[in-house]
């Protein structure tokens, strides 16, 4: 064998794993004429918005138009589409480094920081965000894995023996890293029973059996399916070690349970509650003492734009020598895409009342957020009429995580296919309507449950196909292994 | 001391190092106020073409305005700025992956690659290339750094005791790198009293050294400043070690000796040959069995987009159950910004003849380059009229890297203030006259020479500013350590 390094080995990344390589190769065969039940695969397994036909946020395009014409036109922000004009904050702010075809600082544009951190405060209901910690990534999951494996490699213990606890139903990008690294994971579960809320016994738990192989310095958090404040002061509580980080990946992607994005949230009893502004109400102990990071990107919220790669990621409480040396190992990635860093900008910046642009901008948002409300309600729906699947309401996001109950005698076949045998359903459902999802097995489930993670960004009409064809291959794998 | 990895801490990338805080911190001053000898700092210490003045090319940034307005536009090169038209090659070949908005394959859009596959064939006059070889990157330094690692990963024996052999006049970026990885690093000088020939005895002597502390497994050739086939072929005949790679970033950034571009050549006794092509001259036991990964950015070359963030790496013979591995851990971090990769796209598919852009194109292209000659030739005279200064020519690419010869009473001062004599030289000279510069200590020079690299990028009439400012600053230097 070539590959020497098990750490390497180890790392597994279901959300782009054998089913999506599957899903490859039929669409091969149907583009070479061999016949299949169905006419296209249908992408249900990755959050990939305009992918499945969702239209970008005209204003976003406009400017980033308008910045592919620099020199001649150097701010976002401005020209026809944004009025009253603004002084170009990009030019004023950054000199050089305010150009796209310039290389920025390495933690990002500086009026772009200071943008975010506005955003920040203004989410918070005015607790301050400083723009030193904000660092903008080529997408959340850049910044969850070259921005925090160096968090991880200075928290830890030396490469090879790292401490890590990790992680609610795992995110899968997360445990992938975490396999590279080489660091110890311990999982906790969600309270599927609870509308997926995270339950501090739980945690309680997982801590315990973490200690039996490390000291746990990480605990990342999914922001959870409903947090209320008062659960995310519980988890704060019970996660004040010295030294220890949260990570807090506040709108990312492969979060398999209904969650809070922050704009994304349909239920009417549910609001975004970032860990910091919780920590911030909690007094100085907490604010002062608990190291946090939380990440978001332009993939996710209602602007979908994942080809830009544009990311940022929040460090608060870190220990300045670690900054450091996070600022020096970002130095050598040089910078992140320019027009990333600026579809971040209009993201946290977006048009407001008075400017040219903010009528069609609320149109266009309300109308991508109504529309995802609306498949959240009808995948609930539909899939709760199938016999032996059950799922949770979608309270935000872009994805339904149902559990289903599959027969013995299909739990013996998949092992006789030496499947998971969520992944034989995944599989057989995929090469039988097309419809490519995720097993849950590749998030982390309780022993004996079954799940897959698909996401409801198709067309509504293209969504009910999928939902009926789902249905339909369900009731007759149920009569095929009976 | 919260950091307690080595690795992390000797990781050390002086393009972006203390001297360029430094720069930042008087460019802060300046900006209060504070009255200096200067009024502005000029950055010649990264190869920042645009920041530095230089015009995007024209086509480029037509078609990035046109892929700003997709989903109405959806391919590259599809509009009114390329006739005539084509059927759009990115809709084709990709589907939903076309998209701007949307995430691409992990490796990067299918039908880019077949460009560079081409783009790679024209070059090396009719050589395949593979595009299943080609892996779109988010510049050759994030091709370097997260691509690279996993082939050290893989190749090596285990994180921490890593086998590596590297690297001619040390790539800073690469030497960051591999301190991250904790991988050995055994140098090798280039020949500088024969314009940095790569001299194949002082390989020998390198391999002999590294022999010392480890197995060495991986060769960097930074494609030198005169590769000739025959000095190529001999580096290539010296190197036939079973299991062993080579690493050519062929046109990549750091490189601290004039190096030559893969269109950035200005010596009329140079010509740019690919390590690829010269290996396919060699025979099948060569053609067939080396490992070689190059790398090529948007950065670099006549373009100089740095902020697009768009590169590409080929390898070739790398072992399938390595390329697998490589696969599913690009897959993790999804894919480069899809802007980069249509800016790759350009410049491995610029316009030609018959095409409405081709004339616009042709004269910006040929002004960048007569441009950048200009300015080598303009700066090898002027350094080598200063007493205790000595230029190489510069053969190509947008460097220089002039020897400076320090008084001992220089040398002893800088070893009071703790510092590398040329970091004292260079600190002095970016307080004294703004001029920005990365000490050659950054690189590797031989014990007791002292360099510094400065980029040629400044307009004409700038650049001799700065060329006299060193000037005056070197001849004052030497009198007042005399």
């Amino acid at each position: 064998a070539r590959v020497h390094e098990p750490r390497v080995k180890a790392v597994e990344y279901p959300v782009r794993g054998p089913i999506v390589l599957k899903a490859g190769e039929i669409e091969l065969e149907l583009q070479k004429g061999i016949k299949k039940p169905f006419t296209e695969v249908i992408r249900a397994n990755i959050g990939d918005a305009q992918a499945m036909g969702q239209q970008p946020i005209t204003f976003l395009r406009q400017v980033a138009q308008q910045l592919a014409t620099i020199p001649e036109l150097r701010a976002v922000g401005v020209g026809p589409h944004r009025a009253p004009p603004k002084p170009p904050p990009l030019l004023i702010a950054c000199g050089a480094g305010c150009l796209t075809g310039a290389y920025s600082a390495s933690q990002g544009v500086n009026c772009i920081r200071e943008d975010v951190a506005a955003y920040i405060t203004r989410r918070d209901g005015g607790v301050p965000a400083d723009p030193d910690n904000i660092y903008l990534t080529t997408g959340a999951s850049d910044g969850i894995t070259t921005r925090l494996e160096p968090v991880y490699l200075l928290c830890g213990h030396g490469a090879g023996n790292m401490r890590a606890f990790d992680l609610a139903y795992s995110y899968a990008l997360l445990s992938a890293v975490l396999s590279e690294l080489g660091a110890v994971q311990v999982n906790y579960y969600l309270d599927e029973d609870n509308c997926w809320a995270l339950n501090v016994q739980e945690l309680r738990r997982a801590v315990r059996e973490a200690k039996e192989h490390c000291d746990p310095k990480v605990l990342c958090i999914i922001n959870p399916g409903n947090p209320t404040g008062v659960r995310v002061a519980r988890v704060l509580c019970f996660w004040k070690v010295p030294g220890a980080a949260l990570l807090v990946p506040e709108s990312s992607r492969a979060r398999p349970v209904p969650q809070v994005y922050q704009d994304n949230v349909y239920s009417a009893d549910c609001r975004f509650h970032s860990f910091k502004k919780v920590l911030s109400e909690m007094g100085p102990e907490f604010s002062s003492n608990v190291e946090l990071a939380s990440f978001h990107s332009t993939s996710k919220g209602y602007m979908g734009e994942c080809g830009y790669r544009g990311g940022y990621m929040e460090v608060i409480n870190l220990h300045p020598e670690i900054k450091g040396q996070l600022v020096k190992l970002l130095s050598v990635r040089l910078c992140p895409p320019v027009s990333g860093q600026a579809a971040m900008d209009i993201m946290v910046n977006p048009p407001v009342p008075g400017e040219e642009s903010f009528e069609q901008f609320l149109r266009e948002k309300e109308s991508v957020l109504s529309n995802l409300a609306e498949k959240a309600k009808l995948t609930e729906d539909l899939f709760n009429q199938v016999p032996g699947i059950r799922c949770n309401p979608l309270q935000g996001a872009m994805y339904a995580f149902p559990r289903i109950v599959l027969p013995p005698r299909a739990v013996e076949a998949a092992q006789a296919h030496n499947m998971a045998p969520d992944m034989f359903y995944c599989m057989k459902l995929l090469e039988e309507t097309g419809v490519c999802v995720v097993p849950g097995s590749g998030f982390g489930q309780r022993e004996g449950t079954y799940h897959f993670r698909m996401t409801i960004l198709p067309p509504v009409e293209k969504l009910k196909t999928v939902l009926q064809r789902v249905k339909d291959f369900h009731i007759q794998f149920l009569g095929e292994f009976a």
